[in-house]
Formats: structure tokens, sequence, C-alpha cells
């Protein structure tokens, strides 16, 4: 099921939806709107094991409506997380690797996972604009990323059990301003600029990916390939990804992890390939779809 | 003003309050209480441009009821931020230079602020216990911390505007995980442990510090003095962390600031003073007032 936040062209209310190859189905036009059903993605999420069930049948009905795609426009699935956003640095091999030239980057393979978060509060959706920040930077990176949403709480979760505490899966675009990430030695602020989280356009829930998912992942801007990998190239897989994050924290449904990022980044190129004002960033994951954002002209 | 969220012992409701020195008065009996009047700590801040006024006139009232201290339990005063607190590492020179010793610190005083997060899903308020995690580390450890609560929403918010966004200030005790802090190069993880980040007792209305605050700061394990200093030694002060951080990256109210702390954590000790089953922790800052933690036995 790949459910989506989304707005009727012209109308301002933001709606639950699930994205059909027909179209997309408004989630309160499925029948399962009384008060106790769930009113965001985020109640949804938490509320889904009992809601999931009664939302596959409503979708088997004869008479649903379908909207066209080009009536809507894509939001976030989840605009205001309830924490920051958790992200894997450095967790492709290949990446890992091109990133060495980084001034502050070291220049080693992690033997362990590196995290650190992003604000992104809002998130934005597909076909947002970015800021360009002109008057900050002019390394503003893409790293289109395999986005892990928790669907069940937990701490110290094993390895063999983190893949019930998987809900789905989106796509994020880590957007990162690398003078500032090097500047302040941890990364945070260079990963937090306002604007710099699109996630979407879908969350595709799990029983929909083979686990571990192996998907084709790519990032284009204006059209020319630049990032082209499978999610498989993970150095630290998901099992041990959300066990070893869960040793001591707790994770909530709708937490939302960035998985890392394959080579392919523009500081990755020499010279570097960052992006300009005006410029249209693709990144397209199998099974879940691809998030289209423009840097702001 | 002193504003606290609070408990009457034996019940489990959180309620909102002004702590005088006759003791605590209760937010819904000040006869603010209608509808449109802000029902937590969040709301009250945003709206606090309005309601301050009339909370200070109906505080001057002669029918005050004042519940002893004695008889409540005092809970953070923002249990559940919006977004993980912002924290900046290595901010008093004497601590930058003490804990040169860590493996994987620099043992450089930085040139610029350097910014992580800790996640605070809750955090947690004075007399809460702390998890010891014994079997994660032998290397807790306690930094006290003056915290910034953000007032007003604003981005690249100029160095001399940056006091008009600070609503008030709390005591923040950024309790790491130091082996984790280091396994993990950024520092996010070892910092945001459940229950590792006490908050309190009381938000300190920034009307009555004088600024920049320059008030003794201090830490006690167990009765012993560990560090003592002034929030004047910053290296980097409030009108350029809010300004600096404020860059790109908008500041809502509620928004919470931990701005470093002196040296004397128990990992500028040699050999180390890390924190065990059963100590108490105490975290005073002139104004405000002390954070007790205890670590679970």
């Amino acid at each position: 099921m790949k459910l989506a936040n989304y707005k009727v062209k012209g109308s301002n209310e933001a709606r639950l939806g699930v994205l059909t190859d027909m179209g997309m189905v408004d989630y309160e036009k499925l029948g399962l709107t009384p008060d106790n059903y769930p009113k965001n993605m985020i109640e949804l999420i938490e509320d889904f094991d009992r809601v999931g069930p009664l939302l596959k049948i409503a979708l088997s009905q004869d008479d649903l409506i379908f909207i066209p795609t080009n009536e809507i426009k894509i939001e976030s699935p989840i605009p205001y997380p309830k924490r920051n956003v958790f992200c894997l640095g450095k967790n492709y091999l290949d990446h890992a690797e091109e990133i060495k030239s980084i001034p502050g980057a070291s220049s080693q393979v992690p033997t362990n996972p590196i995290y650190f978060t992003k604000v992104a509060y809002p998130t934005i959706g597909n076909e947002d604009e970015i800021l360009n920040f002109k008057n900050i930077t002019d390394s503003l990176d893409y790293e289109v990323e395999l986005a892990v949403i928790i669907g069940k709480k937990g701490t110290n979760i094993p390895p063999d059990k983190a893949r019930e505490h998987i809900f789905g899966y989106t796509i994020g675009n880590d957007i990162s301003v690398r003078n500032i990430q090097m500047k302040h030695t941890q990364w945070f602020k260079g990963k937090s600029f306002d604007t710099c989280c699109p996630l979407g356009p879908v969350i595709t829930t799990a029983d929909e990916i083979s686990y571990p998912p192996d998907l084709r992942i790519l990032s284009r801007v204006n059209g020319e390939i630049r990032q082209d990998s499978r999610t498989s190239m993970l150095i630290f897989d998901l099992d041990y990804i959300i066990s070893d994050l869960s040793n001591g924290i707790t994770l909530y449904p709708g937490d939302i992890i960035l998985t890392g990022t394959p080579a392919g980044v523009g500081f990755g190129f020499d010279p570097p390939k960052t992006l300009k004002p005006g410029d249209e960033i693709e990144c397209e994951i199998e099974g879940i779809g691809t998030l289209v954002n423009y840097i702001e002209r």
C-alpha cells in the first residue's frame, strides 16, 4: 500500500490518501472516518495493526473514486516528525571512498555507524522548492537515501526482530550545505537548513518490499544520472541499524531513519557538481517512486 | 516569574504553575483558564506577550493559594520539545582544555560553535531517575548547562536582536555516555540515551535575569562540587549562538538550546569520576534553582 498526504490542486487542505495505479484514493472516502480512526499519517502508523487490514478491504471495493494524479499535489508524508530525522553518514562503501577528499571528513570507512540528525521541521514534499541559500553557500548538495519509517515502539531491539519494527519506506533527500557541515565539526547544522529535508512521495508499506530491501536507488540533476546503486549495498544493514540505534534510545512509530547515500553526490566530483538555483533533483527508488524538487531560482 | 510543571504528590495529573517564595501557585487557579488561554508550557511561551502581563496582575492578588513545595513533585518544564534539544560542545575554555585527553575529541579550542542534538523525548524533571545503562557503559557523565528557551520565532536573527528571542532560562544536564559518544564519531547517539536530558526545575523568564547572563553555574555529585564557573565565561555568547544557529534554520518558541558546560565533568579527572548507580547529581544556576537527579541503583 502506498500512503500519501496530498492536496487537490487549488485547495489548501492536506488530506490522507492511498496512491494506486488508477490514481489517489482519499482516505476519508473509504468509510473508515468515524471519530475512532486515525486522522493523520503518524496516527495511522501507530494504529496500523488494526486499521491496515480494514483499509485493504475498503480498497478492494468496486466503487472507489480515483483522483487523477494530475489533479493533485503530493505533500510530505510526515511533515512534522516528533523528533529530528535520524541519519546515517557514510553508509555506502563507494560514497565513503568518494568523500575522502572533503576537508574535515575522515578518510576511513566507518567501523561503527555514524549517526546525526536533521531538524526537518517541516520536511518538504514532492515538487516543493528548496531554498538556494545563495548568500551562505555555493556548496549545496543532494543525497538520495532510503528512508525507513518505524512502525512499532522499541528499545534494545535485537537484530532478528528489527524487521518487525519497520512500518514502511520512503525516499529522503539529505540536502547538505557542505561548507557549513564542515565549518562546525559536527555535521548537524549543515544538514538542518530550512527546506533541506525533502521526503516522499509516498510511504510504501513494508509488506510490499522484500526484506532486506534490494532496490535500485538513483538520483538525477537536470536529467543527468548522478547516483545509481542498490539499497542492498549498505555497509550497516537495516537489522544492524535498528538494533544498534535502539540500544538505549527508544524508537517510536513515525520515526524516520535516513540510511545513507551511495556514491555520486555533488562533492564526489572533481570539480564538485553542486546545486544551483533552478536545478531539478529527482530521487528515485524502485517500489517507492520518484521525489522531485527544485532549487529556488 | 518562575514557570513550572508540577504534580501534587499522590496525583498523576501534570499541572502548570508559578513557583514563588511562598510555594507553588497553580496556573488554573489564577482566573486565566477559559478556553482561549494556553493549556501547556509551549502554548504559554507562544502566547506570553499577551498572557504574561495578565499573569503578573493575577499573581499580585491578595487571595492566592500557595501549595507548599514539600507537597509537590516538579516535572520537566518542557517534557516533549517539538524538535531535538539543540546543544553546543566545548563552549567554555576550561572545559575545551580538560577534554583534550578524550580519544576522538579534537584538542583544539573551537573557532566555530560545535552544534549537535539530543533526542530528549521525553526530557526528565527534578528528582527523576536517570537509567544507569550498566550493561552498555561505565562512562556515564554529567554536564551542567545554561538552557536558553526560545520565545519568538526567527530566522537569520541579527546578534543585536538575539536577546528579543529569548523567553527564559532553565538548567540542563547533558548526560553523556562517553564510550558511545566516541564510538560513533558524531556525538549524537552518546548524547541521546533515554532519560539523559534532565531539565528544570523551572523556567525563569528573561526579565528576571540581567543580560548577558552572568550567573554562577555549578554541579555536585553526592555533595562534592565538580563544576563551578559563571555563565559569562561562554566562548560563543548568546547573541552569537542565536544569530549563528538561526542562520538558515528557523528557531521556534519552545526550542531549547543547551549552551555548553564548564570544566569539571567526570571525564576531565584522572582517573575519570564517572557516574555510578545511586549517585545524586545536583546542577545549580543562580536565579534558576537546583536540578537534582539520581542514577538508577
